[in-house]
């Protein structure tokens, strides 16, 4: 990126306010405050930034490719979601490429596919990519948020409701007779994580279940995590009777290490995962869990994105797609 | 693609020789006869093509993008390679983009991925793409192909022995006892399926154990042909003992089946899988399989990219990397 064409963030340090502020100023005049559209305005004439549509179109549809940006190509958790992104930008001739941004050397990658000659527009699936880089800019594509989402920032985001999921989770086990329950989170800092948590405390909190911290297990959203979540609630000696856990490779690592352990799932602990991905129907016994709509969370992302690339400024900012518990075998009635 | 540019397949049709034949006289002209030499060096005078290292070199950084196409993106047997190589290509310098060739409108975003101001390189793990499209040419990337091979293209390939890796699932259960060995086919048409299924063959074969082909079950390396193949084993009246399955996503769908219909693995059913996913640790019980070298898969062809992109024409060709077999719980003795 040539450092010396103005972007949005030299426009904000001009004019004294925050990025996602002339984000704001420059897309919607009316929710800002007169004084700050001026002080906006101002900086924009004297930094030189310029939002030029004709030559935004013109550039448009150079590459013909959208990148997705997502946390973990190992996760099949995604897969399902590409497949409902490829369905909507292929027939519109776009194609999708995808980098995993936990790989080496993604910092690189990152800022050269925010320069719109390497892509036309951006999936961001890592809510811990800089909320700087993301912002609306005539040298960078335009960019959706998938899933996961940065606090305060402007951009469309297209997710679900995780703190529902959550509670639906907790609703079943409840609705099962289960009084002691515990979680097994997502990775620290995460905002699906930190969503998902704080539904299952809500919803133990409003049925005047104890919200016990130790029964709070330490995760990362991989297998191995749920194996050694799994060595934690074998060696208390107050085990909860059911454990909900962020993801379904938690979950099935969970599982996985408890009966190897000569424990039963469901008769020993009930278990629910999140996701729904499609190994879990096949594992013994099969996994109760969260149900993510993946393929219609990739069409509505493949949708907002091309309306985006194709000259729509607002195609209708965020969007919240509903969450359904499958009931399966992993979970039951407790014992006693 | 321009279509008048003078390609590698008009140089050889021009010269009365495959195109196979072309790439070897241009990269390595002593292993062709004198003959053969002479008449591709005409057909290229006479077609205009032309191989211009030095103009090659000066595009060839320009977009820094490695492509890799890979058969299907929800297989998770791919996420570690993709970290092998993208250990190798971002110290380099290199990104990698993933597209996944199964996807609609596809057959469009190859033909632009072989311009070579789309991609730098190429890592092919389709078998099933058109040879042509992936023979060198001045207009498109260096290509290596990964995993998957064409018969009778020179293009650099690595990939494992598949038909050794059948044969070590076929002496591990041969060795345990079993006499009656049914193998759960990969798709049809596949490379790496036909392979495993030939060494499957040769391996009973040579033990004098019988081949049955009624318990040579169809399937696609999918979870439901895994749950289909199931059926069929639990519905015949001489079920083999042990099952050698052409993939973990097989194997997974098998033994959820099995165990569904009250069976129990590996009782009543020895199982081995092919890959060695990271899930098949912790299913019940945990997965005998082949373990591929996925990470140094990933990181060799990496290795051989680089050397093409960067001008080394004949970066070592073919090269095959070793197999082993992880034994789990999923295999025991025959009852009977």
């Amino acid at each position: 990126m040539n450092r010396h064409t103005p972007r949005i963030r030299d426009v904000a340090r001009v004019a004294g306010v925050s990025t996602a502020t002339v984000s704001r100023a420059l897309s919607k005049p009316e929710v800002v405050s007169a004084a700050t559209l001026e002080a906006v305005r101002a900086a924009v004439q004297a930094t030189g930034y310029t939002i030029n549509q004709s030559a935004r179109n013109l550039r448009q549809r150079r590459t013909m490719g959208v990148v997705a940006l997502v946390p973990n190509l190992a996760n099949p958790f995604f897969s399902r979601i590409m497949a409902g992104v490829s369905a909507v930008l292929a027939p519109a001739g776009y194609n999708l490429l995808v980098v995993d941004t936990q790989g080496p050397g993604v910092e690189r990658h990152i800022a050269r596919t925010l320069d719109r000659s390497r892509a036309d527009g951006l999936l961001v699936f890592d809510g811990t990519l800089p909320a700087d880089d993301l912002l609306p800019d005539r040298q960078s594509p335009p960019v959706v948020m998938v899933c996961e989402w940065i606090e305060g920032l402007a951009t469309p985001t297209i997710r679900v409701d995780n703190a529902a999921g959550a509670r639906l989770a907790m609703a079943h086990l409840a609705g099962l007779g289960h009084r002691q329950i515990g979680h097994l989170l997502g990775p620290e800092g995460n905002v699906l994580a930190q969503a998902r948590a704080q539904g299952a405390r809500a919803a133990l909190a409003e049925r005047g279940l104890p919200v016990r911290e130790d029964w709070f297990f330490p995760g990362d959203f991989s297998l191995e995590s749920g194996r050694r979540g799994a060595c934690e609630w074998i060696a208390r000696p107050d085990r909860p009777t059911a454990v909900f856990c962020a993801s379904d490779e938690i979950a099935c690592g969970f599982i996985g290490e408890v009966q190897r352990r000569g424990l039963r799932v469901p008769k020993d602990v009930s278990v629910v995962g999140f996701d729904n991905i499609e190994l879990v129907a096949h594992i013994t016994p099969a996994l109760t869990t969260i149900c993510q709509p993946r393929r219609a969370i990739g069409e509505a992302a493949a949708k907002v994105i091309i309306a985006l690339m194709e000259g729509d400024a607002a195609p209708g900012g965020h969007k919240v797609l509903p969450l359904e518990l499958i009931e399966r075998d992993s979970t039951s009635s407790p014992r006693n």
